[in-house]
């Protein structure tokens, strides 16, 4: 009966690909026993409620099995339907050609990009972690536990080869992560051919060496081997690796070459395939009475478990969030406003990262889901909570996040966090954002609540030289749609943006100079809620200058030459583009006003150019140099005679 | 004696360090024996010939080990001068922060960015495999080898976390490149802490996963404990990791602890290492007899070797690069031009993919330098040479690179490959290009002649969804300095492009659009060239419409309706803003013209906006949808309808 069902799962995905007349059969034919098995007899879920607080996470980081992974989900009772699956990959379909996070219920993260999904499990094994610690010392059940979720991940040849595998996995073993369990559709073929010409490496050995128990299943068919070690893996106290050694396009005329990795099978293909699983040929054939049994045993075998959860809860946990279990609140309540108006902000730091670093410190002391760390650099970054301890695999009952020097599964992790509905930070810095860029880019797909800090602004950064002065990033980031980037003045903008921040629910980057404050007296919280407002007003301005962060105080201090030259000028901050544009048009032209405007900001291509002429923004269009930080600017011709001068003629030129 | 010479290469260091108020003592303490008796006893190299053809390379990963780097070149007798390490860090210096390739003699790649220099050392190992086979194939010597030279890399423990160095290293052993030898310093301390914390890996096990042998130093401070496993490393028949145990600030008071990683030691400090060393307390205080006498004993050691490495090439190889060994002529001859003009186009593929792929066949058949592959995509993005084998670890008389699933490594191994003057190209989907940007920007920084080949271009991608169209890339690589960035339209254009991509010195990446060309009569080889040019010409225009790549056929196919409209129009066609740029400013007004420019770019922040107003830029401002390309197109308002309604807009406002 396991082999029947199987071969409708594969049926149905398989005309769902040849349908849509695209998507990737291989991995179909090769891993529907793998999610057969996991969804039928391991995981801890509720097809009709996606959204249990302790359901086990599946997470199919090879993406592109898409089409396996919708029929599964509809054959296990998901709320899809059988016109969902024949709209695969079409416009305005809940079944998307890569898995996406908030589409597709029982889909619980975007994947398709190798690597991300592996590394985002990391990201949601970690927090369960710490939400199971935050739970268990304050509560009183000693049997049951009201969170003990497992993280379930397939992943395929090209998620192990990518540099993120590695880092996430690395630190998963150093934390000993046994609530982790990675499942290797293990093929021996990749798109291009065969992994003999790309990868030999001896797998066991690898994860071993990472602090992993690993297990092997022979056959990938044979559904009792698989659940066998399933099993020991789920009693692991490390976290657990399993082979499964399975064949690419299992049972198609191409099985075991690449062609059939990501083109649909011919009809002829498909024909003898529903020959050989003895199915019936009409397309998208469901058999109703395997589909109704395959609920129906996921039903009684998760049944109990899923009711004395919510009993549990109830009867434990629900009355008493604002109270006892205040740090966990978040995990259960939706729509949480965050109000900072009322900390006073007496802080006598000068440097912007430890003025980032306090308010940071200050908020999250009541903010429990605020957690996080940096690659390496919280020295540096200054992005570190220390009022708290760190953790690690004997302390999951704290906020500080050692990664490691690994950027890239930060990132991900980052976004495993938030899709516990942690508002996690993410800190390194600005020139390191390029090696995060593609988890960052997760974040803005699934619409995750990330804070990214990223410190040692521009070519101000000096003597590390140009592998260490981002010129470029700021651009990158800002035209990541779904992205606010910010990139605060001083104090009160940097409490502006985290009121900002805290309350939007897509991801943000918060840019964060190496550098004393210089405190302007017009800047506000208030202005920097609204992305950009005035901080020098003069009413028969000649000209507006425009700036950002650290070049505000610039800006400002040029107008202020302006003034003595008798040239009338305005200064406008504009901490974030995005807040900004988002404002209504007539206080845009309120803000922006004069025709003339000057944009002054130490980054390439800058994006602040969209309000003005071209030849009127004042940027840096090359890679700095190893030097003191006045003899860079003075090099770049961006110290603050030079740029008078070009602002200047600018002024005189129209 | 050794220690006496260790002792002194510490204190120059150390000194560098104080004098620029700026570096990192840690490493200079810790891995000061490794350097000495690498450039003592094993590599061959000849400091006054640093270009020397066969001489052994060392690349120190770990890149902020740069004054240790500097102080143990200016001991073994480089061309750097005392003074030269009195302005370490300082403006117009030839010893910048982190090592510069091609700012300071001996420095064979920039590094600072951790992993990159272990990876691009990959490249450089697998550059040299190809050279000695094509040279050796051809060879009458049987003794000695024309190109036989190790690359040897220093990590620390950030290096060996970063996920890229666990691609290179894979694929390094998957090609057994017995011609690398890794060095780790072994510390146990990184900028934050203990690595107990974040990195508990079986080091040995995870590179004998990887397909190395392995090798063990107990002692870092003992030279013949060092030599000896350098010498195994030597002759092994796999890559050789050899783990060195050191102390990170080893003499210093702060010497096992992370606050010696990267702050200057303090006078006292100093003062008792000094003392400690035996050594003069006077500041970059250097003991020439010393210095002669290890300057000396390296000439002796390396002097026959490197001799008769010349009489060889004279005798052998010199006068035959035009006959015999043409497809080694460009490792030994500079400044060589490509002319591409001499080829007939005959093209009779339609798929802009399968025109570039056409492209590069006919010209790397001639142009021996050119080598490449792709990240697993060679049967998508088409990037391959289908007249060549592939390059395994029993054939590296080849031109295609199988790179696995490993962008990152992709792009580091690439630049390695540039180091040795191939022309290496490096493809993947523009999406991903996200996951190569840290080693583009290294490209850039390095200026070395790689070609990126990016397809699959914007949301015309389609069904495949959002995680794989492009939106925000193409203006990421626009906003890197030094990368000359290409999106062609059609055959003719794409030959244009390539001839400009051989003749810049500079990184270039080409983007090809997943899609049929819809060749337009009035493109040219020619206009190619200048950046930029005018497809369609009209006296009176009213407004010119730019664009690039396949988005140039809407722009034509608009003007056309608006022709009808009586709304006259001129197209511009820009498949490089960079090059247009650096045209003559008569030229560029001449093409540009009309003061009323319309910009249509299916991408974000599309940088082409600096030669309209913001408001006159038709782009893609937000994430696309998995769906049939053309319902996407109209989804995001991107249809011909939809960008003709916004056009005729544009036109009549003002």
């Amino acid at each position: 009966m396991d082999s029947d069902t199987i071969a409708n799962i594969k049926t149905l995905a398989i005309d769902m690909i040849k349908c849509a007349n695209s998507g990737h059969p291989g991995i179909v034919l090769s891993a529907s026993p793998i999610l057969y098995a996991l969804y039928k007899y391991h995981l801890n879920i509720n097809p009709n409620d996606t959204e249990w607080f302790n359901r086990d996470r599946f997470i199919i980081s090879a993406g592109h099995g898409s089409a396996l992974l919708y029929s599964t989900l509809y054959m296990c009772g998901y709320p899809l339907t059988l016109e969902d699956l024949k709209n695969f990959r079409s416009i305005k379909s809940n079944t998307p050609g890569h898995p996406e996070y908030g589409v597709t219920k029982g889909v619980e993260c975007t994947t398709g990009p190798l690597g991300q999904g592996v590394a985002t499990a990391v990201g949601i094994a970690l927090g369960e972690k710490i939400l199971e610690s935050r739970i268990r010392k304050d509560s009183n059940s000693k049997t049951q536990k009201i969170i003990d979720f497992k993280t379930y991940v397939l992943v395929s040849d090209g998620d192990l080869m990518e540099g993120i595998s590695y880092e996430a996995l690395s630190l998963a073993g150093t934390l000993a992560l046994n609530n982790l369990i990675i499942i290797y559709d293990s093929n021996n073929t990749t798109l291009d051919g065969s992994t003999k010409f790309v990868f030999e490496e001896d797998i066991h050995l690898r994860f071993k060496a990472m602090g992993f128990n690993t297990y092997k299943v022979n056959d990938g068919n044979n559904i009792s081997q698989l659940n066998i070690e399933i099993n020991k893996a789920k009693k692991s106290k490390k976290p657990a690796f399993i082979e499964v050694k399975t064949h690419i396009g299992y049972g198609s005329l191409l099985q075991d070459t690449n062609k059939v990795h990501g083109t649909p099978l011919t009809d002829d293909d498909i024909n003898q395939l529903k020959d050989k699983l003895k199915i019936s040929k009409e397309p998208f054939y469901v058999n109703e009475t395997l589909r109704r049994d395959l609920i129906g045993f996921i039903a009684s075998r998760v049944g109990d478990k899923y009711n004395s959860s919510y009993d549990l809860y109830n009867k434990e946990i629900d009355n008493k969030l604002d109270t006892k279990y205040q740090d966990i609140k978040f995990y259960f309540k939706d729509n949480i406003k965050y109000d900072l108006s009322k900390y006073k902000w007496d802080i006598d730091k000068s440097d912007m990262r430890d003025i980032n670093k306090l308010v940071l410190n200050k908020i999250s002391r009541e903010i429990m889901e605020i957690v996080g760390g940096s690659a390496d650099l919280n020295s540096s970054t200054k992005a570190y909570l220390d009022y708290q301890d760190d953790i690690t695999k004997n302390n999951f009952n704290s906020k500080n996040i050692w990664y490691g020097v690994r950027e890239h599964a930060m990132g991900a992790i980052t976004n495993g966090l938030a899709l516990l509905k942690f508002i996690p930070f993410a800190s390194t810095f600005l020139v390191f954002s390029d090696y995060l860029k593609p988890a960052i880019r997760m974040s803005a797909l699934m619409n995750l609540k990330v804070i990214y800090i990223f410190t040692h602004d521009s070519i101000f950064v000096g003597k590390d030289g140009p592998t260490h002065q981002p010129v470029e990033q700021l651009s990158s980031l800002r035209a990541l749609p779904n992205l606010t980037v910010y990139r605060p003045a001083d104090l009160k903008e940097i409490v502006g943006c985290y009121q900002s921040i805290l309350n939007n629910s897509n991801p943000s980057a918060i840019i964060i100079a190496r550098d004393k404050e210089e405190r302007l007296k017009n800047t506000s919280v208030l202005g920097t809620l609204k992305g950009g407002y005035v901080i020098k007003e003069n009413e028969d301005a000649k000209v507006t200058l425009i700036s950002t962060g650290k070049d505000l105080v610039t800006s400002y201090k040029i107008s202020i030459v302006l003034d003595k030259l008798n040239i009338k000028s305005r200064v406008v901050s504009m901490p974030s583009i995005e807040i900004f544009l988002s404002q209504p048009k007539e206080y845009q032209d309120e803000v922006l006003k004069n025709k003339k405007r000057i944009v002054i900001e130490a980054a390439s291509n800058t994006s602040l150019c969209r309000f003005t002429a071209f030849e009127n923004v004042i940027s840096i269009d090359s890679f700095g140099v190893s030097a003191e930080p006045k003899d860079v600017l003075k090099h770049m011709n961006f110290d603050l005679e030079s740029i008078l001068k070009k602002v200047i003629e600018i002024v005189n030129k129209n």
